[in-house]
């Protein structure tokens, strides 16, 4: 780091696209309307799962305004060993299945045919002369009727892989992972109490704001030109280039304002029908997508159904742990990540000595699940930390203590058998005891429950660029998209290290042409991995300059040093030059642009943690749970952006509060979703929260030179459980079923604990 | 270089751009509109000369749909003494003074105010309303008159430059450069033939088929986005940033499909107006010029008058030398750039061992003159080319011959006293004259001309950067705009240089933020300069992917080896990897992104020379000359590209010929152009040409691994000696004034000599 009177990392600043954003002026997807553009509607289906027998679609390309219609048939053969890398991988037959439907529809709302025409009505007018024959097949829409032995199979050519291989018949569960330790049996002879219960978590959306959107544009040449909402631009480069069949120099996709993605747009959605239409007319064609396909037809997080049996002795320390975990992946089979999380960041923080754990993917009638802050986590958050809840109301203890009692040391195996890196989950649960959040009496009327969760993350690979301007200012361009304010931090890092002010800095996103290979902006990895990358990236400018500069001095480089805007020759300070006198010797006619490149790969993995207080009011007459106060602990390493950081962790938990207590999608028997629009689809808004508390604890992480840990993800994790504890402690009953609205929890009130056993 | 089988470098591959462009599908300035987008008109001086004593915009501001009005008062504060570059560096406040008037308007069509509206015929309308109260003044046209002793003064400030510091007085000579060696006086003695002769070259226009055009939009944060046809974006960047008095991070220029330039789009023009009003209004504006503004207010090339005396032997051997070169520098102070650029690119050619020369850069009320291929040399090399036609003609000499007994030897001074690189003129000259284009007999009726031309190149710097992808292909981008073909050449030499083929590397030229400082398409520079950048990138993206092969070979990147898209240990040729093996573990969860940059700067000056031979017949009754028959001889070094660089022969010449026989500013007394039109200013067609025959000579450049030359501007400069001598051998007449338009030579024909003394 170069020594600078200004510090850039660490302060409070606002948001870089801030302005933008609250004026009006950010150019989001939708607003991107280029000369000549066609309109695309897409056809979807009416039934949860049925065979295509014919489509018709002569009467629509007739229809005036239609320039071109697009199914199946228009999509190029596909190797069926091919894979597209998203945060997850998967095969690329199956991602296409699911955008766009060939033999059979596998859930409601599953695209059909696509229509391009001259307006969005004459579009959408269109779609209804395109006829399609279905025949109609049974559905599979929960999870706990899809494992039965007699539930239809959704795709016949499905085994479950597994440690043990392959299944050899055909099933719903496409994966099945397991993890265990000790002797389980042994662990429940020695515990003092030993409790069991079924949890049922709901399925719910992302959320954001902004629905997919794209504008897909083919030059003359063939080369294909996608603007789009995305957090992956690269990623969403490759899929395209897979399902397209081009070469990945053939697609440029160019990110534009995101409002919100939340793991939910890492996998392409409407560019593939798009694209073909783009290809089929020769001009550009644009898809916007309603709020009512973006609850029915992209990617919500899945829902979830959770056993756990557990023993712990009086000290607390459970001795004996068996789980399994069952998320939907909805109508495709997707990766074990998800289940993964749950087996290893979910299960790690506790020592467990004897336990034995089982994660499923099961397949449904439903749209693709996909990714969503943390994913898995909060699912199997709320199983284990109610376990954990429930075990320490068994023994009469303190939640914390008990947790103090269990916590894995630094160091010590995970459940997987690696190390923990470096946590301070003891230090974070002593501090948050002490907490007035956590030693204050608990009011009259409330219930306060508590939960922790970790994450760890730092993979992949980003790439940034830094160029010098004649008059000493830089302009910074990184290929991760900015979804939390990563420009803003991606700034501070370049300033600190080039010693120079934030402004000083222009910050910006690049599309996959003008910046190198970045993986995208999931687990957690922006400020950590490209920040690593700018970091390089600083550290190569500073390099260049001190070779200019060594040239005026007629010295090595080596013998230059940078500090305080001036270069100066160790052996002869009289020899200096500063920033600004030099840059313009090298931008121009003189010594030699200079352009900064960072790469950052295979970085260690570090963790991050939190722990949550939540205090609740029930309406008993009502069942409405109110969120009366709410402290999240959370350790960032080093903040770069405190502002940032805390508005990170605020709105993790607004989100976890909101799918604990309302957000859930609402299935028919026939798999048809009854709520999709944000009316009857219930997400909080800033009048059912309270401010909510942000303590940071820890410090910088010692894993990497920036100190710092992954922020963004964490802190949806305990929300469920902590909400859950909460209210269970209100009631008195135990409350195993999210969400925690109104309906369920006066049932429950009203007519026992739901989900023991 | 990269052993490969398949060789990139010579092959004569179309434009990859040549299919958007014949399409119609590339993005030029006037195709861009974005949403909300006001329009602005320019209000231009009616006066050649006036002062300035009201503007009064209320009017025009009051318009229904007019959202703002702009005037010099617009224009923030600046310093006097900041200076903005081009190829050529000027005084801000004197390209600002060009941009929109103050006090006075300096040439007809000058900017006077600028209107934004909601339509442009409204802004146009708007124009109306706008009263300006001038004091006409008097104006000074021709360059003849505007070095009189008594010609009205055009900038009171203005001194003349030149070796012996300023002048004491005002005038309207800005530059005075002189170059001298030996004893002239002693030079006439030694000669059996002296001459004198006096030439007149007039006033063209690049004739870019594109006029100036641009969007500005200005964000919410006040970053200000310029939209452009430009040769220069970071140029364009830094010259507006420093007129609007923002920080270069503050301004992002994106440059877009361009209609030409040839020297003419290098400096700002309509973005001035353009971002005053998107700063007032806040919304996108748009500026369009049309043919009439474009002829009258952009940069022409400069008119000039030159006078030559020389004194040669009977070897042919030219004793003494005497010259002065006047060039027209429009309405401000220029540079000594071109004046220079005849003093020595100009005179160099030939030893002149009594040499005096004098050069003059001359305020007019005229636009201001900018470059244009290879600037000052086509004038200079008319006066130059005609007197050594002239002399070995009084000799009776074969002109070649003439000029091989003159011709500097490689390495032998200049006449600035540097060494002259490698020029290969004699051997060139002997080529020529062994040529079937000169060896053939004169067909009857046709007179027989040659010419030589050479310039220097290969000032500033240059960055490129490519990226890997997945799949093996790259993608690259430069910050250098593409004028003539580069793109294609660029992807060549990093397809060359990576060892794949030109179709797996996509070329693009990137905006300001997305790729390092680059200076502007001028100067011949791109295929020089830019591509030593895109070499160095290719090198860095080998030494990267050898760091990554040496990783899963344990071995050190020292030992790897890149052949036939593989890596391989040395020592153990069974360790390797393949291109296509390794790009995907780099690119995406594996051993890290890769991004290769390349910049170069201080690059060895190579010169480019070229010999043509003209062959014309004159019809004696209208003094209609046409071309029989044109060969032009160049040496390219390498040719990257041998269609592309055919094609900018070619080009030269059609543009050489034009000048030399139809183009011209007509220019009344008053100041106003006559033919500020592309009916009246005549130029040529392919109709009008014969096939221009293209023969490479010399070969690689010894000065630079590519073993590249420029060659984009050398061939405009034999074409208006060569074409005139040809004519002066076919009329019996020496012709000495340039265009030699049927009038010209219809009256020269019949009532003597022009420009004889």
């Amino acid at each position: 780091m170069v020594a600078t009177p200004e510090k850039a990392i660490g302060q409070p600043i606002a948001r870089v696209d801030a302005v933008e954003r609250v004026k009006g002026r950010a150019v989001y997807a939708p607003d991107l309307t280029l000369p000549g553009t066609l309109h695309c509607k897409i056809l979807r289906s009416p039934h949860a799962h049925a065979r295509i027998k014919s489509i018709d679609t002569s009467a629509a390309e007739e229809y005036p305004g239609v320039k071109a219609v697009v199914t199946h048939k228009d999509l190029p053969a596909l190797d069926s060993d091919e894979q597209v890398g998203g945060e997850v991988t998967l095969d690329a037959v199956y991602l296409r299945q699911f955008l766009m439907a060939s033999d059979r529809v596998l859930f409601h709302g599953h695209p059909v045919a696509a229509v391009a025409a001259t307006s969005p009505h004459i579009a959408e007018e269109a779609l209804d002369l395109i006829k399609v024959d279905y025949e109609p097949l049974p559905a599979v829409v929960g999870i706990e009727d899809a494992i039965k032995d007699d539930a239809p199979i959704i795709h016949e050519e499905v085994r479950t892989r597994g440690l043990e291989g392959r299944s050899d018949k055909p099933t719903n569960i496409s994966v099945h992972m397991e993890l265990a330790r000790g002797d389980v049996a042994k662990g429940y002879e020695e515990a003092d109490v030993v409790l069991e219960g079924e949890y049922r978590i709901g399925m719910v959306h992302q959320g954001y704001i902004e629905p997919q959107a794209c504008t897909v544009d083919v030059d003359a040449t063939g080369h294909i030109t996608i603007y789009t909402t995305t957090q992956a631009s690269f990623a969403n480069k490759s899929q395209n280039a897979a399902l397209l069949q081009v070469p990945l120099n053939k697609v440029t996709v160019v990110p534009l304002e995101i409002g919100g993605g939340f793991g939910g747009k890492g996998f392409t959605v409407p560019e593939l029908p798009t694209a073909l239409l783009a290809l089929k007319t020769g001009a550009p064609v644009k898809t916007v997508l309603s709020r009512d396909e973006v609850f029915r037809a992209t990617g919500p997080a899945p829902d979830a159904y959770c056993w756990i049996k557990a023993g712990a002795n009086k000290k607390g320390e459970v001795t004996a742990f068996e789980a399994r975990f069952y998320l939907d992946a909805g109508c495709l089979p997707g990766s074990a990540l998800y289940v993964n999380n749950i087996l290893v960041a979910g299960l790690s923080p506790y020592k467990l000595p004897n336990f034995q754990a089982d994660g499923y993917d099961v397949l449904t009638n439903k749209s693709r699940s996909q990714a969503y802050r943390a994913p898995g986590l909060p699912e199997g958050a709320f199983a284990i930390e109610t376990m954990m809840d429930e075990l320490a109301e068994a023994l009469d203890m303190d939640p914390i203590d008990l947790r103090i009692a269990n916590i894995t040391d630094d160091g010590a195996p995970m459940s997987d058998g690696m190390a923990l890196p470096v946590t301070r989950f003891k230090e974070i649960l002593e501090t948050v005891k002490k907490h007035d959040s956590w030693t204050s009496p608990v009011p009259e009327g409330r219930g306060r429950g508590v939960a922790i969760g970790m994450r760890r993350e730092g993979s992949g690979t980003s790439t940034a660029t830094i160029q010098l301007n004649a008059d000493a200012t830089f302009s910074l361009i990184v290929g991760s998209v900015d979804l939390t304010g990563t420009r803003t931090s991606m700034a501070q890092i370049a300033a600190e290290e080039l010693g120079v002010t934030v402004d000083e800095v222009r910050s910006t996103v690049g599309d996959t042409d003008s910046v190198g290979y970045s993986d995208g902006s999931w687990g957690s990895r922006i400020t950590y991995v490209t920040g690593m990358a700018v970091k390089n990236a600083s550290e190569d400018v500073i390099r260049q300059l001190k070779e200019r500069a060594a040239e005026g001095f007629q010295a090595s480089a080596e013998d230059v040093e940078y500090a305080d805007r001036t270069f100066t020759l160790r052996d002869n300070p009289e020899q200096s030059i500063t920033l600004a006198e030099l840059a313009p010797k090298c931008v121009g006619m003189g010594l030699g642009a200079v352009i900064g490149t960072g790469i950052a790969a295979g970085v260690r993995p570090v963790t991050s943690t939190g722990v949550q207080i939540c205090e609740v009011e029930v309406d008993e007459s009502t069942g409405r749970a109110t969120i009366a106060r709410y402290t999240a602990f959370q350790d960032p390493g080093r903040a770069i952006n405190p502002m940032a950081v805390e508005g990170q962790v605020q709105g993790a938990v607004a989100q976890g509060v909101g799918w604990a207590l309302w957000e859930n999608y609402e299935w028919g028997e026939d798999g048809i979703l009854k709520n999709a629009n944000f009316l009857d689809y219930r997400m909080p808004t800033a009048l059912d929260l309270p401010m909510i508390e942000t303590i940071f604890v820890g410090g910088p992480a010692p894993e990497n030179p920036l100190g710092v840990r992954g922020v963004g993800e964490v802190p949806i994790i305990p929300p469920l459980p902590a909400v859950g504890n909460a209210v269970s402690r209100t009631t008195g009953i135990r409350h195993r079923e999210i969400p925690l609205n109104p309906e369920n929890v006066f049932w429950a009130t009203h007519n026992g604990a739901n989900g023991a056993k």
